[in-house]
């Protein structure tokens, strides 16, 4: 062998050995002719769209490229072919995301029109010199409550009053653009802009303070009952099209009732359940008359509570979650702290009543695992990334997004060896400004230390990524190394990091198969200039 | 022991695990408890200061914090005393620096001025409208050269004319601000600018492009060698007065020559190095003088091209720069390929003229080993980021950069066992995009896995980061597990990875050990309120 010849060949085997870890090396030998055909086929997509519509220059993104910022590169995004083929993927389980933040404003608005009881109020009157700082609020009323139909933006409007949402649309001054100005207005306040994500708030203290606000604004909305039910039908709906079958949503629970028809704040946690519960079994019976079984497997809730109680106060919610669990064992599968955790209280806190959680639970016979969010921070030994040793060292069964986990050597093998799956969010990650683009996300290191992973979308409605396509599509954007078979193995593996039990494990994984074979297969006959 | 208890001594051992690697936690407990004291008081001031000087809003920074962009928190990074206390401290080798983008604008065009040889053209005269985009050129000319007092700003100025640089710069429009406005139009096309790399070119791809311009506009002032002298005692000056007391530095031999006293191009690069030896003893011997052998070790030169030449040109130059070790074996620290990776040539393609380069080494019995770039870059798996695979295999003695290799598990842990340093950038690496700020750099990745590091400037001269005192406090003001301990033994252990030999290395270390002893007492008796 020529030195030449002895280079390469240790060059090949030093490669191997570092990806080693990696899910798409350790299983290469099980994959099929067609799974390997499909996985080239859209590697020479990515190169040559890399080459051609992310090279080109546009007047209002002037340097794109494969994984930049996803609010300015998402129209280009949907230009790709690329996306197009992600977008029909089965994408196994969505394990991360907020419930109460999934459905987009536009939705959201066109629901809230449907509902006469909701009204709308601003601190001064909205005008062209105040439309873009002040803050309006939504508030759903009683039947009885008798509003002024007023418009928003009229001089006399006198600041806090109530006004019937869809008046409020009707009247809303025409020189701010009229109906649609004012759909313009409330979308905006209800997500993040790119020139806020990328400019005004471009960083994660800053970008937090917006992100709260669209949270705030569209609660009201999000947590009247009488809208709830459509809401969790329109996430399903959106969310099944996209290709995910199996969903564990976050439930913030902190509100300990929602409003109900007659305006009063008296609708408790488990009425909550309750629809979920309902709008789940129409759409698996909707599925099953059209042959759909495979698409949706189920929907648990892993309840949460922001991470600003007192002791006593969180003692109450995790009273209410065992007992929520004990009438919905189906349905309740872990607990949860959120919020930011830069600024919050961190998991050591709560180490006592935690704790006592975990004695309780077995005095009762009920298993509420943790799914702690962890290190969804850019600090180094901050409270926020120190909040991974407690999550894992309480026996977290997930972590939620697990960002600074790649600084720890230790906590990586510990994850690796129990099979603690990361919640990876690359989407909402780099809109709260942790990382600046796709391409500078941890993601590689943890896939590289064959850390499970599984890719989700947190907080759809203000990120504007429904369903996981946007986020796969920029892992994949991102990345030469990784492919669709990478892909493949993190949307499998999204069942087995799941809390189902086994058999519905199995049953899922099996839907989820008979999906993949068939969609690798139209990658292939697509390609296929024969069948063109 | 309770189950608290219980938790706070396992939680206590795994941090410690999670830790062992780093250099403070594997040394912690040879350190003294002076060092221990200083490092307290460096934590406090860190933690004062992020409460106080960071978290004031500025006009121009609406929302700074520790670790921020260089360019813009520059203003604010010199009014702490954690920076103060940073630029006293005996900062080790710096071992990744280009020399000739080291020197900044204002004094190289101060030496510039000094002598009437160099002119300067512009393509179009310059005024309000064409000032910002037009690229100005320096040149020096032969004795001989006859050139008209014309103004760059006349609008009869003939395109493409050479003007003296003193004429162009007192007859520089006063409505451009006169020679101020020449000099701060000089100086802005030197470096780059806060709204160039945070705004206009944000992006690594883009802000190459300013970078670029940058050194190649500066470059015929450099390279001018009866400038040359008193560029590289202005740049010793400022590093040994920061701290530093070795340095290997490297040189782009790409020019065959520089431009003479004569006006043309015929100085070869021995004459360079004749220069570098004839300032380094001066400097020495004025050292002597003054008691202060310990500022200054020595100097010694990485030989690099840029990494676009074709294999028989690179032939050409590591005939070169063997010749140059031949003649100058003290000076001669190694070879390396410099220029963006991204774009490029990888180091595979020279795979054949790199062994042979090695075994024509051996034939002569001479010593230059590879210090090569790698990974330089946000990519995983592009030709940037597989270079690593090939520096490492090739048997360099330390890492340009980088910056991906915190994605090889196995690469780190061949670094870490073989002793490879990585010559770690952080403000080059924040400037040049391809981390945002520093709270996102992979360092304590690095730092974690107990990877060599040797932090250093890269580029001064454009970046704005002299000497290492900047370095070294993004690093110590972006996380709360470093501190200055931590630095400290990055500063001694940069002797361990130069190219000096065993004694030299001792010696340099027992100087730092003195210079160190003295820093961290001076720390403690500042504090002390009785010395106050």
């Amino acid at each position: 062998m020529s030195s030449l010849e002895e280079y390469n060949v240790k060059r090949a085997a030093l490669i191997a050995e570092d990806r080693a870890l990696r899910i798409d090396h350790a299983r290469a030998s099980n994959h099929t002719a067609t799974e390997i055909q499909a996985d080239a086929i859209v590697r020479r997509i990515r190169k040559e769209e890399a080459e051609t519509i992310w090279a080109e220059e546009h007047d209002d993104v002037p340097h794109p490229f494969p994984g930049m910022e996803f609010l300015t590169g998402k129209h280009i995004i949907l230009k790709t072919k690329l996306f197009q083929l992600l977008s029909k993927m089965p994408k196994g389980a969505l394990l991360h995301a907020h419930l109460d933040i999934t459905v987009n404003g536009r939705t959201l608005l066109d629901l809230a029109l449907q509902h006469a009881a909701i009204h709308i109020r601003a601190p001064v009157p909205i005008n062209a010199a105040t439309i873009l700082s002040v803050s309006p609020e939504f508030g759903p009323q009683a039947p009885a409550f008798v509003s002024i139909d007023s418009s928003l933006c009229a001089k006399e409007y006198v600041p806090g009053t109530w006004v019937p949402l869809r008046i409020a649309r009707e009247n809303f001054d025409p020189s701010l653009g009229g109906k649609d100005g004012f759909d313009k207005w409330i979308l905006s306040r209800m997500s993040i802009t790119p020139s806020e994500a990328y400019i005004t708030h471009n960083n994660n203290i800053r970008i937090w303070d917006k992100f709260r606000e669209a949270i705030i604004f569209a609660t009201p909305l999000v947590y009247y009952y009488p809208l709830f039910e459509d809401y969790v039908r329109s996430f399903l709906l959106e969310t099944i099209a996209d290709g995910v079958s199996y969903i564990e949503a976050r439930i913030n629970f902190s509100a300990k009732c929602m409003v109900g028809v007659d305006g009063l704040e008296n609708v408790p946690h488990r009425d909550w359940l309750i629809t979920i519960d309902k709008v789940v079994n129409e759409f698996k019976e909707n599925l099953r008359q059209q042959g759909r079984e495979d698409d949706l497997i189920g929907i648990k809730i892993i309840y949460t509570i922001i991470r600003h109680y007192s002791v006593s106060e969180l003692e109450w919610y995790l009273e209410d979650c065992l007992a929520l669990k004990k009438e919905f064992p189906h349905l309740i599968a872990g607990f949860d702290l959120v919020g930011d955790e830069n600024i919050l209280r961190p998991l050591i806190d709560y180490l006592e009543p935690l704790l006592a959680f975990q004695k309780r639970q077995k005095e009762l016979g009920l298993n509420v695992p943790f799914i702690f969010h962890g290190g969804e921070t850019c600090g180094d030994g901050t409270k926020a990334d120190v909040n991974l040793y407690d999550a894992i060292l309480l026996g977290t069964k997930r972590i939620g997004h697990g960002f600074s986990l790649v600084k720890h050597p230790k906590l990586m093998e510990i994850c690796r060896e129990k099979g603690i799956a990361i919640e990876v969010c690359p989407i909402s990650n780099e809109i709260l400004r942790l990382t600046a683009s796709m391409t500078m996300h941890p993601l590689p290191i943890l896939l590289n230390n064959g850390v499970p992973v599984a890719l989700s979308s947190d907080d759809p409605a203000v990120f504007q990524n429904m369903g996981l396509s946007f986020d796969f599509f920029q892992v994949l954007a991102a990345s030469e190394v990784t492919g669709l078979l990478t892909l493949g193995h993190l949307a499998r593996d999204s069942f087995t990091h799941s809390m189902m039990d086994d058999s519905d494990k199995e049953r899922a994984m099996a839907a989820w198969d008979r999906r993949w074979t068939k969609y690798v297969q139209e990658i292939v006959d697509l390609d296929d200039p024969i069948h063109d």
